[in-house]
């Protein structure tokens, strides 16, 4: 379980190795889209994105025997590198399993801090396979990237310091993937402003969270199609249990309302941001009414991006 | 003449105008240097440049006669739309002469602060003819971008905000272009950090402040060539005395390594600087004995881009 106390506890536990990352705000936007827009800034979070907290209280909670035998996990993204960086900092082992198409700018992260990475078929099957079999080799511990209670607490602690740095907000907002930063965040909500209503924005190329949670019922597999790489895991149940309990509504935007949200923070705020952290933003734009003169807080959740391939158009 | 008291004066005078900008560090940046960098981030700035400080300051102290008449100027660049801002903000009209071949964006800019826009032939004859027919018509006050005492005295202000923000810097840094941030932070230096030696970056494909600080004369015209578009411009004659008194170095770095510390800085810092304003820390990455294990503090000079037409290849 969950509870206000081992959030309070894992922010404890976490903070040495974390950035406290500012809360930014934007006049311009705010005109734009007629609310009162806040921006916790995650982007500039160790590893560039949220997914150093939870990889960081995971680790921190490991048994000495099991540190002696270090983390492994499977991913291509944002959570490879947190796990990586937080396994370096406390000086043991992270195997990474990734798929051999992985963009070069992702496995030179990983391998920059230190972790050794086993490439394997870009299916999902593949990287179970090849994950389970390198923690019967090593008996590593296996990470996930959002589907354990490690994880999401960490991930809480992100809407824990924004609370903290920002007075009274009507609603906050996050994307949502695989749902560790989004079921952190109602709990956080739950237990440190109550009164603060939880969104989350989902692309529609990627929708499984908005179906589970319109239907009741898990979607267990799709073929998600989005630009917004960081959102193409499916919800995990642990998160889906939370996320049903705590989340007010969940709403979708499809790639272009993405990319145009996401140029509008770069162009505005002069801040990099990745495609799956603009989704906010996105639905925020694309329906106003719901805003209208609203204190809006949206987590900025990460900022990597390939620079040689944006979804940019000249104009 | 430019004094410690008129600095404090010029910086009440804007502050309720601009904002006040975040110091931003960067571990990672700072072990591939070997130094100790701060960054201050005018890039963040009104307008997304330092240039709001010289503007403003400039626009305050007319006279209400004059400001009845309005302001001019002729630029495409960074002045053109923190002029435009400036008067927007005081209710008077705003002239700008710009080149035909102004970038959309710029243009878009300026529109949106409401100056009216004159454009005319890209020649810097044509700029000035045009501007003088703009004067003679409406009687509007010409703002120069740089060669000016009240836009120098506004520029100061980032480096004193800078000084109070940030203990004991060894060096401070900006690009040099027209030479107003240069010798506006070389007097700031003088008055608020004595013991802080000032440098400059510049591109080598526009040199004539190296040239000219290194004959003692000033080089009075020059064709530049370089990525860094907010430092074509020529160096002013009065920024030039100041620079010549109270500057330690100017040092070159051409295009390749300008873009490279370009895109260290959106890499690692997630946070979008423009060419002009990369020249600084490749200045340091490219001469890394001169600042080895000093604290250095550079001034972001500005952050826009054109988003569609990035300098940035894929890896």
């Amino acid at each position: 379980m969950i509870t206000r106390g081992s959030i309070i506890a894992a922010h404890t536990r976490i903070q040495p190795y974390i950035h406290h990352t500012p809360v930014l705000t934007s006049e311009s936007i705010n005109k734009i889209a007629g609310c009162h827009l806040f921006f916790k800034c995650e982007n500039f979070q160790k590893v560039g994105a949220f997914k150093m907290r939870g990889a960081m209280n995971s680790v921190l909670q490991l048994s000495e025997e099991d540190k002696a035998k270090g983390v492994a996990t499977h991913s291509s993204g944002n959570h490879a590198a947190a796990l990586a960086l937080a396994a370096k900092l406390q000086g043991i082992k992270a195997y990474i399993v990734m798929p051999n198409n992985a963009p070069e700018i992702k496995k030179k992260a990983v391998v920059g801090y230190g972790a050794e990475i086993i490439f394997c078929e870009p299916t999902l099957a593949a990287r179970e396979a090849t994950l389970a079999d390198v923690m019967a080799k090593t008996g590593a511990v296996f990470i996930p990237p959002y589907n354990h209670l490690h994880v999401i607490e960490g991930q809480a602690t992100a809407a824990k310091e924004f609370f903290e740095q920002t007075s009274h907000l009507d609603i906050i907002m996050t994307p949502v993937g695989g749902g560790g930063l989004l079921a952190g965040t109602a709990l956080a909500a739950k237990y440190f402003s109550p009164e603060t209503i939880v969104f989350a924005g989902e692309p529609k190329g990627a929708d499984d969270a908005y179906r589970s949670f319109k239907t009741g019922k898990l979607v267990e597999s799709h073929v998600p199609n989005t630009i917004a790489d960081g959102l193409l895991t499916t919800l995990g149940p642990i998160n889906f249990e939370l996320i049903k309990e705590h989340v007010h509504s969940i709403i979708t935007v499809d790639d272009q309302q993405i990319i145009a949200a996401m140029r509008l923070i770069w162009e505005r705020m002069k801040i990099i941001v990745e495609p799956s952290c603009a989704v906010p933003l996105a639905v925020v734009l694309n329906n106003k009414e719901a805003f209208e003169n609203r204190r809006v807080g949206i987590i900025l959740s990460g900022g990597n991006v390939d620079l040689g391939n944006l979804p940019f158009s000249s104009i």
